[in-house]
């Protein structure tokens, strides 16, 4: 039977790795900068050169369609992101998009045709580190998002969305969209330690953890950090400190399914002698289970709101997102269990704590994801690491799965 | 007897306070900005007005002098600085150098002679809020800070002080640097609580709280807010914000004179759903007593390791900036009390817990200062207010008191 080209899969990974490389390894490839665009220019080369129909659509969603035997069936779409943290990993998207241009080259090299077409697909601002929120442009596809909201999206300098994607070349046609879809399957890494804990090489994945971000400012009384005594102050940092204290206490009481991250800090004024006058932080809470984590929420916040309020400070909070828990489509689940039992591989289901553009794409077709192990648990950062065995025996489940779904006459 | 004219002063803050005006009433006339150099102009523009033979040293500090009788005579310096803090009031520093004009445009309306010069200055950034340390260019004048040290310092943008001063026009001449100089005095807000409280318009410092400026740094592990599992993590700004709680919680405990202030911090990413990796705040320490204040800065860091550890994340620390606590000259100190009494304005003696420019003078020259109430003691942010009624007696206080310097036929 067929396998993927490791060392052609590995070799188009290091090219990737060079794009926006930051000195420990990592990548720093925001969406819509002049990395991004070069990471682009070469991923189009690469579908054109595997014969793939290439275009762009309104979000700069870039799409590669390779035909099948029956051209009136709707396509089976696989792919990811190529933009990164600001200190992200070589892997996190990457692979999604690398190993489905490794599972095309593998079916054109081996002659190999699939009754339904294959697109494969680079998402726009995945990460959401440049334009908030994260999968943008996978939800303004899927319709969550309006056009106008995602064109006129600011990154924190000011720079338009639109502007930036009409900047480097890629704001393509409403019409180039992906409408009917029969089947979608991400490979992601898994950002997780389940799988490595468990030294498991495949993830079934069966849905996304809601998730909510939030939004807390804590203001208090500025002033110079010399003269005014300790107890007449309104420290708007001392206050937040609390808070997070608070927030982890309770946190860890909860439940082992709970996480929350109070992952961005800013402070007004931000000067050695002044006394912090504000606080912003961001809270960012998951949970599988949506009741539960709302129910944290409130509780949480009607704690914080006493706390301030007996230190005399303001807290105002809101909501930045929110989405529910998702359920991808059990038999494309099953399909990648299938894919790793027949190729011999160790494998479970498992939720994702982290946000994936399948999210959205599952309210457009049926849905599935395979995550591969994270050393150490690890992403969003540097030292971000899957192992090249475990690529390997992803990109092969990937091809599998893709064949099959692709060789499905009916829908899901 | 002679008094200042509070309508024209009134008018000359007025016009200050329209440079680098910011929404809520206040100032943003960082150091070496267009807006620095606007104020400059006028004030240079001022002094010619007054006939007083301007000149620049340097540092870009800026003199105006007055001659007296005897023309070999030290000069009484007086003044304070023009530059502001990012969200700074109307009068920190400002007024110091405003009602020094004023007490110049007095003498010269009525043709009073003095003994001794007369001369005013404005020091370049005293605030330290864009070029660190603060108190530059006095720290330089007086030999604390040699020329190159000053000249490299960079701004967070990556501009270096003398480019800046050379660009907006006030690169002096090492020889226009004041060096002999009978006495300093230098009139300012209080920028605390204490005057105000007790109902009192004129304060005698005897001196300036020693303090010490840490940055300490808090290194944990990243990755992504959504799978890895609370228990797992090592947080860097969970960590800090305990150390944080703790420092605030000792500080409290120690006695009424120690001000600690964390002012500034920032994260790594710092972006919603990312783990912070390494949180980098600073510490403001003050006491008047600097056995004290070093005792406490060592247990605390002391405690701040051993919970550091516990965490199992790291904490490297910094000391930026250390000074002992300053002590003026007395006969200065009892000049400003006798001037109060005299006109009958209400005056006590205190210390300062700011540091101010009259710190760094007190090497070069006896010194002293007046400090005027400050509403609700505070100061560094744009509600920052002096009110008229004291302004006008400060005013009135350092022209008598400059007036009595003047006269001494001897040195202090």
């Amino acid at each position: 039977m067929e396998r993927i080209n490791f060392s052609r899969l590995k070799q188009a990974i290091e090219t990737s790795s060079e794009i926006g490389k930051i000195p420990d390894n990592g990548l720093c490839r925001l969406a819509l900068t002049d990395e991004d665009k070069k990471m682009r220019d070469i991923f189009k080369k690469w579908m054109e050169d595997e014969k793939l129909a290439t275009r762009v659509d309104d979000f700069g969603n870039m799409y590669g369609r390779r035909e099948g035997t029956n051209a009136d069936a709707t396509p089976v779409l696989i792919g990811s992101h190529l933009d990164t943290q600001p200190q992200g990993g070589r892997f996190d998207g990457v692979l999604g998009v690398l190993i489905g241009l490794e599972v095309i080259r593998t079916l054109n090299e081996n002659n190999i045709k699939t009754y339904r077409p294959i697109e494969l697909v680079n998402f726009t601002n995945e990460e959401g580190a440049r334009f908030e929120p994260p999968l943008l442009a996978s939800g303004g596809l899927a319709g969550v998002f309006s056009k106008q909201f995602v064109y006129n999206i600011a990154d924190r300098d000011g720079y338009v969305f639109e502007d930036e994607l009409a900047r480097i070349g890629y704001k393509g046609s409403e019409n180039n969209r992906i409408e009917a879809i029969h089947s979608f399957l991400e490979l992601h890494i898994e950002q997780g330690p389940v799988l490595e804990n468990e030294q498991i090489s495949i993830g079934a994945v069966q849905g996304i953890k809601g998730m909510s971000w939030l939004e807390l400012t804590v203001k208090g009384e500025g002033g110079h950090a010399g003269p005014t005594p300790m107890t007449m102050r309104k420290d708007a940092l001392m206050a937040a400190s609390r808070l997070i204290v608070h927030i982890e206490e309770k946190s860890k009481l909860f439940d082992q399914e709970l996480s929350v991250t109070a992952g961005r800090m800013s402070l007004e004024p931000n000067v050695v002698n002044c006394i912090p006058e504000e606080v912003v932080f961001s809270l960012d809470v998951r949970h599988l289970d949506d009741d539960k984590r709302c129910h944290f929420i409130n509780e949480l916040l009607n704690d914080l709101n006493g706390m301030a309020a007996e230190r005399e400070v303001e807290m105002k909070t809101e909501t930045l997102w929110e989405v529910d828990t998702t359920y991808f489509n059990s038999h494309i689940v099953s399909q990648v269990v299938k894919s790793a039992e027949m190729l011999g591989y160790t494998n479970r289901k498992l939720y994702s704590g982290a946000g994936h553009d399948a999210k959205y794409m599952n309210n457009m077709a049926p849905t599935g994801m395979v995550f591969l192990p994270s050393v150490d648990g690890k992403s969003h950062v540097e030292s971000e690491l899957t192992l090249d065995n475990d690529i390997e025996k992803g990109a092969n489940v990937l091809f599998d799965s893709v064949r099959q779904l692709a060789e499905m006459e009916k829908p899901i």
